[in-house]
């Protein structure tokens, strides 16, 4: 458990500019905790030479009280309430606001997505495969959005549901879900988001919501979706995560059906009932397990030498927009691990980078 | 290419009692000739001390006269025009009853099976799939039946289109059916049956009939299918043929989505469009080309002595229920190839064993 001071500390480097999950990630590594990277941050800045918001203390200070109104409370990876699953996806948040869900079983969680515009036959599905699968002791996790997301929860509200939020916990969307969200905390499910407090979702928020949907489940079902939604997002990052993805059948003449049969080409279980997808969920999986083997503790690389100008402009040319993985950058470039990481945390500061799946670099463009 | 009296000696053997597909082999194996066979039938049958119909000559010249009203004709395994699909399924029918189709492409084949009692959507998705196959180059291959099979032939009478019959060529069935039938010859289609003239078919016939429309296609669709229905009956004998199984998805609410849905599950292909099964199709697949690698040639054995009544104990105790191959019988009742060989034939002929596969021997209960 984080003290209060260390909560704060780690509140205001995740809420200051260009400090995603894995720039945080990298801040720990260099710095071993929140609190001696924020007192680096100025120094580090003052080397890329852009300017930079850092949080103040009282702004982190405002919006933890701001939550504890709405019977929310932050919650660090590593902490015993940070759901297991969650931790070790690509980019898993570092800190993430939550409510409600204590009785929760987070482990057995299935996550199920689709069309705001469901039809009648989608929700049915909707509401009894989620529902077969609350009888069954699994937790459904899904997005608070219009059509299935919402069958999914109301099905689920008695077994057990989770719900996860695009933007901060006051800007519940949409508006006529906000009595879904108290219905879901009333009978002991959970609402969580990693956005700050106050924040108004904007669209591409939805797919960032989305990789944690997955990351919240074991598997997850897409019930209707059309091509290029965001439910097919979402089962793409599933996979990332190694997660198993499951798709509704439809008619090829029904285009709410097209995504889902379109991922049952490329290798999605067709699910026709919830019994479909416990037994593969049931069936032991090393994979899934062994994520379960890593721990978020600080990956130290004491520091040499602050880097020279030469080393910065060796590692901006080994860089291009192609991600590529920090060991090949260390073997092309010949820099010292300690003074790649340094660089990189100050191109990343400076928004000149970028990371996908928290482990490859590109230049941004 | 037989001759006249070869022909009627083909026909005699095959419209015999107790002379399927797999007999009739075995009386070529062992006779050489269709001739023979029938010269020999009188003294086996005395051994097995059953009575036997052996079709007579005036039946056998009656038949193909009746036939040459229809615009039929008499193909047998091995001639010029009998389909090369066909050839090397599993007890393959020695002899065909043929009418059009001289033009057709008969190894760009493709069946489509389905519900009689299709929906709207079925239909025309049924049209969509067989139109696009046929503008491709493939010949479409079905049953003639209601719903799936009569959308099939219709949306491909311009393109060519398979019709196997049931029963036969005087007995189409459904009624409704025969002005469809008429359009097929009329425009260069083929009906094609292993039943005799003035054969009414019954329940049994159509799965027999399936595995010919199976076998004459490189692969099988099912678009509208219950579960235990008659298309999946097909879609076995498919696989059981090495071809490629198709399935059209539909919503898990839609009964006659079942079939299709359980087919996706267990392995076969979701389509969605003619181009998900001409990707398929296209691709070698060197499984299917060796089916073309064998052909119809007696694999004569001589005969030494006539098997005793001894030798007939010791395989009826090493026969039971449960198919077992023809080597391996061998091997237990220590009997020659060749008494082994006669005595199946006798038993076979006395209807005291079934055949599975053309391969496998059981006793018949």
């Amino acid at each position: 458990m984080l003290t209060d001071a260390q909560r704060i500390a780690w509140l205001r480097l995740v809420r200051s500019d260009n400090v995603g999950p894995a720039t945080f990630r990298q801040l720990l590594n260099r710095f071993a905790s929140a609190e001696a990277a924020l007192e680096a941050l100025p120094s580090l800045l003052k080397r890329t030479g852009k300017p930079l918001r850092i949080t103040s203390q009282a702004a982190a200070e405002d919006e933890i009280a701001g939550l504890s109104r709405y019977g929310a409370r932050l919650v660090a990876s590593g902490e015993p309430d940070y759901p297991d699953l969650l931790k070790f996806i690509p980019a898993a948040p570092p800190l993430v606001t939550m409510a409600g869900g204590a009785n929760l079983d987070w482990q057995r969680t299935v996550g199920i997505v689709g069309a705001r515009n469901a039809s009648a036959a989608g929700i049915k599905m909707t509401r009894m495969l989620a529902g077969d699968l609350g009888e069954r002791g699994y937790t459904v996790v899904s997005g608070l959005a219009r059509g299935i997301d919402t069958a999914a929860h109301k099905a689920t509200l008695n077994t057990g549901t989770i719900a996860v939020l695009a933007g901060g916990f006051d800007k519940i969307y949409p508006d006529e879900n906000i009595p879904l969200a108290h219905d879901i905390l009333d009978n002991g499910g959970a609402l969580l988001t990693e956005m700050p407090l106050g924040w108004e979702p904007r669209a591409r928020d939805f797919p960032r919501r989305n990789r944690l949907v997955s990351g919240l489940s074991l598997g997850i079902v897409v019930v209707e979706a059309a091509k290029r939604s965001g439910s097919l997002i979402t089962a793409r990052l599933a996979l990332e995560q190694n997660r198993d993805v499951f798709a509704v059948p439809g008619s090829p003449l029904d285009p709410r059906a097209e995504g889902g049969n379109a991922l049952i080409q490329q290798g999605a279980r067709l699910v026709i009932c919830a019994e479909d997808i416990i037994e593969t969920l049931g069936s032991a999986d090393p994979a899934r397990n062994a994520l379960f083997d890593r721990d978020w503790e600080p990956d130290l690389i004491p520091e040499a030498q602050p880097p020279s100008d030469d080393d910065r402009s060796r590692l901006l040319a080994a860089l291009g927009p192609t991600p590529v993985e920090v060991d090949e950058l260390v073997r092309q470039s010949g820099l010292s691990a300690s003074a790649m990481q340094m660089l990189l945390l100050e191109l990343d500061l400076a928004g000149q980078i970028e990371w996908s799946s928290g482990q490859l670099v590109a230049l941004k463009y």
